[in-house]
């Protein structure tokens, strides 16, 4: 029978909360909070194991839920909230009415599978404000590339700022996260060309050959790539600079290489 | 002389921090905050008119006063505040120690200059997102457009946190805000083409020729360019989308074609 929670001090509700503000309450249970309908289809689209939904009927009736949940097979626990209760919740506070609980994923190397000859694979390394991560995953899914790695991630990509910002793209991209070292031997396993993105460097992006296997690595804002990387590449290319500041978004720049690849690769 | 504030109370503390807060206020004053030594290092070069500046010494020392004043002649105000009064009125925290009232500026159209013969232009309608415009300005600052213009804004540039995001290229670009049809009638009367970013077009990007005297025009996310700029744009152009979700940042999709139009005109 489907259940109705109208108390902030019910555990399910309380335990709902930790998933949204703590990632060690994510790692622990392997699951992570999905707000709104798109993105919640989503997720359940790019194969995301759905647990639990909560909604709260004055923002979004029961059969939006049955829509919603129309190509699930496996059981979801299915809760009515209160409007108040939804609203604390919820991350984004009463815009939605609509949030579930899903089972996260090992975003490991190993499980990646490249449907192409010639991938594109976008790298960041270390990024860390939720919006870039966010922005990095949205030009990738518009660009359709093979996959995303995040490099010695600083944050739980489950996050939901992440989720947020990058409106549902985590769920559209296949996404690997590991250590520089690592992601640097797979991609040479695979034998993907590495095209670094250096703050100084001679070859200007737009003259590197993008059109066989390549993968291209961005760094950080405030320092570039690492050493390690920038000593592993195939290619280091920068994007010339000639404004007053040396600085460009992170996202951005990421965007200007992927779609140079695929200028090329048209 | 130079005087020593550590009260709260004091009228001159208060005046900052509504101008900090309120854009009406800086409407009233004609001036706007800036904090850090290198965005008002910026502000200096890019010939804003420094009229008063704040410092505590425990984290920016008189002697770095000095050296940031150095290339002003004009009087300005000197002020030391406590750190605690510091800490009140900057919008960054205690990060910095220094912070100016600057002079904000008429941005209009009327007072662009070119100084090539093909100038290249950015035009962003109705951005809304602090960070969205602070990273259009870098990447108008990275490839040295010739203007920036803002059509129909909803923000007042001289916000801290578009100072903040743009780190400084608020200073750097030339800029011009004003409504969509005066912004068309310049353009046009300048003989400036205009490529319309259109969420349905039939030209890819990278087919359209930007070697010429182009405006580059993007509109919001939600909803893309008016209906306005579309019916008089000389050529409109899309980005191909290739992804789950139609969605691009803004600024990365200013990015992509702002640097495309470089690499043609290399």
């Amino acid at each position: 029978m489907q259940k109705f929670i109208s108390s902030f001090q019910n555990q399910a509700i309380k335990r709902v909360l930790q998933l949204q503000e703590k990632s060690r309450a994510r790692k622990k249970e392997q699951a992570f909070v999905v707000e709104g309908q798109r993105e919640i289809s989503l997720a359940i689209k790019g194969g995301y194991e759905l647990r639990e939904l909560y909604y709260t009927a004055d923002l979004f009736p029961a059969e939006n839920v049955k829509n919603l949940l129309s190509s699930v097979s496996s059981p979801v626990a299915i809760t009515e909230i209160s409007s108040e209760v939804y609203q604390k919740i919820a991350y984004r506070g009463s815009t939605e009415g609509v949030l579930a609980v899903v089972g996260s994923r090992e975003l490991s190397l190993q499980k990646l599978t490249f449907k192409t000859k010639n991938p594109l694979i976008l790298v960041a390394e270390a990024p860390e404000k939720p919006g870039n991560i966010g922005a990095l995953l949205r030009t990738a899914d518009a660009a359709a590339v093979d996959a995303v790695l995040i490099a010695n991630p600083r944050t739980d990509l489950f996050n939901p700022n992440i989720i947020r910002s990058s409106v549902g793209c985590l769920f559209t991209n296949q996404i690997a996260t590991g250590s520089t070292s690592k992601i640097i031997a797979f991609l040479k396993e695979q034998k993907i060309a590495i095209f670094g993105a250096a703050l100084q460097a001679s070859v200007p992006y737009h003259t590197a050959n993008f059109t066989g296997r390549s993968a291209i690595v961005v760094g950080t804002e405030a320092t570039g790539l690492s050493q390690q990387w920038l000593e592993n590449t195939s290619q280091n290319i920068i994007i010339p600079m000639e404004g007053v500041i040396d600085s460009m978004n992170v996202s951005v720049a990421a965007g200007i290489l992927i779609f140079e690849a695929k200028r090329q690769r048209r």
